[in-house]
């Protein structure tokens, strides 16, 4: 069998994207690992036919990752997952922040059509109608949004509303705010619609909210005034907020409010009262995006991934 | 005066490097943005001169950033400020996690090299002699690390190490546990080298330890068994972690062992105790890396930035 790219990537110690380079751009590859590569290849018997064709076929063995807020917590495990798998398919992933804003969304898609293989592009602020435009330039895979013709991994946000909504009933909580993220956040409307879908409850929405800490923040004097014993917040950066802004007025949690938020980042198992969440499987979500995206089949195709009920010490019974 | 390609890009609405792309590859520009586009350089009379001279020069309008690990919240708030410098410049960033490993750090150098015009290379984990060598083929601004002959910028570690410890001094402790960061660590040398310095001190060293939360976990019941009524963390991850740990054994922060960490990140002030912190200026220097970058004056500049003290609620009067 005639040797691979990747023989000669293992037997020399580089990445196969290096060997790719000694033979398509040498002056960038530096003159000690060049050697090692053409002995190996040499060794090996190998002929840059896979090298040479990606040069003409423009394979870059890179892939893009665009996010929403590179600062909000949630992200980073994604990210570091998605980048582990695709550097065992010797790809490398770069990636860009939109700050929620869409027009720098849509720049930052068109920068990296050229320069990748692929997007992964998560929690988009774009309309989907631009997304399928802009999916004829570049093959994408969809985090946390349904977008026709395209693969798409989910995490089961209503799965996780229901097991958080019938936490709150089982601890008889009856009048629950919903505090909601972004404008046109899919998971937003995943829970306002599995909320109102669930009988017994007096729902009270706040929103649309920044999906940060300054967003529970602003939010928290409203949701004190409006009579709810419990909140269900679109992420825990936002139950973060709204436990900080009820500390500012006195209002214990969970003693008088209960808060429950999604995700399960970082700062909510270090908060005090520690942070009853819906955890979102970020690292799976980000695995499985690269394999859709690596995987040539993977046209259209939607993985949903669960969700769990984490109870911690930021909910508790209802006043009564 | 005639039309630059930013009057096009301003009266037209788009980024700069979609005029340049318009010129240079109009298929991979939406029709009707490329319409508009044309029109307004008809208008204007604009000759695409800087756009041809980009696309010969090979000027890609990207940077890319390096991080040792984008889920250190210290990162983000870095990688924001040096997209939005970048951004007003009309520049793009795209950034990469190196998972605290100096192979893929090299490796990433080496394919970022050849899609954009510089590179931000944050906390490196490549010895400074590999540093050199890499700049050969791309312009580097290094952050938290000094290398000869490139431009850096540095956070005053040793005049923030000298505020914690001046801080815990006038607290009454004397003898303080150094619970330092990653084997070669630039900042960790600086806070050892000040430390050994401030005379009356009684210093116990713990390290080289993971820059992580499981790093000061993992070290917290030796610093609690080496009789140290104080802990100086190498950032506040570490200093989180130590805290979790001391709770674990039950031993109370401030009241039993008072502990500082760095950076300023939001877990540690969303933590109870609020943690007390020397404050990094992270988003200062991710502006200033980036004007160093694109400023061509800048080689082997050497810029230092100003830490603060900040005290909560985890340090307070040693037991005595």
């Amino acid at each position: 069998m005639a040797a691979t790219i990747k023989d000669v990537a293992r037997v020399s110690g580089v990445h196969v994207s290096t060997v790719s380079r000694t033979f398509s751009a040498p002056h960038l590859v530096n003159p000690a690992t060049r050697s090692r590569v053409l002995a190996a290849a040499d060794d090996l018997g190998y002929r840059p036919n896979r090298a040479a064709r990606a040069l003409t076929t423009g394979r870059t063995f890179n892939l893009g990752l665009i996010v929403a807020d590179i600062s909000n917590p949630f992200f980073p495990p994604l990210i570091k997952a998605a980048q582990a798998q695709a550097r065992g398919r010797d790809h490398h992933v770069f990636v860009a922040d939109t700050d929620e804003d869409p027009r720098v969304e849509e720049e930052l898609i068109r920068t990296l059509a050229k320069q990748v293989d692929g997007v992964l592009l998560c929690s988009p602020r774009l309309s989907n109608k631009l997304i399928e435009r802009l999916a004829e330039d570049v093959p994408f895979v969809v985090v946390n949004r349904r977008v026709r013709g395209l693969p798409s991994v989910l995490m089961n946000v209503a799965q996780g509303a229901r097991l958080a909504l019938d936490h709150l009933a089982g601890l008889g909580h009856r009048r629950i705010a919903l505090v909601s993220g972004p404008a046109g956040s899919w998971t937003s409307n995943e829970m306002r619609a599995v909320a109102a879908a669930t009988e017994g409850l007096d729902l009270v929405g706040f929103g649309p909210n920044q999906p940060t800490e300054s967003g529970g923040l602003a939010v928290a004097s409203e949701v004190a005034a409006s009579g709810a014993t419990a909140v269900l917040a679109y992420n825990d950066l936002v139950a973060l907020g709204v436990i900080e802004g009820l500390a500012e007025q006195g209002i214990g949690v969970p003693d008088q409010i209960s808060v429950i938020g999604f995700d399960d980042i970082l700062p909510g198992r270090l908060n005090r009262p520690k942070l009853t969440t819906v955890a979102m499987p970020a690292a799976a979500a980000g695995r499985m995006a690269v394999d859709l995206l690596l995987q040539s089949g993977g046209e259209g195709a939607t993985v949903t991934l669960e969700t769990a009920l984490i109870v911690r010490e930021s909910t508790g019974r209802a006043q009564t």
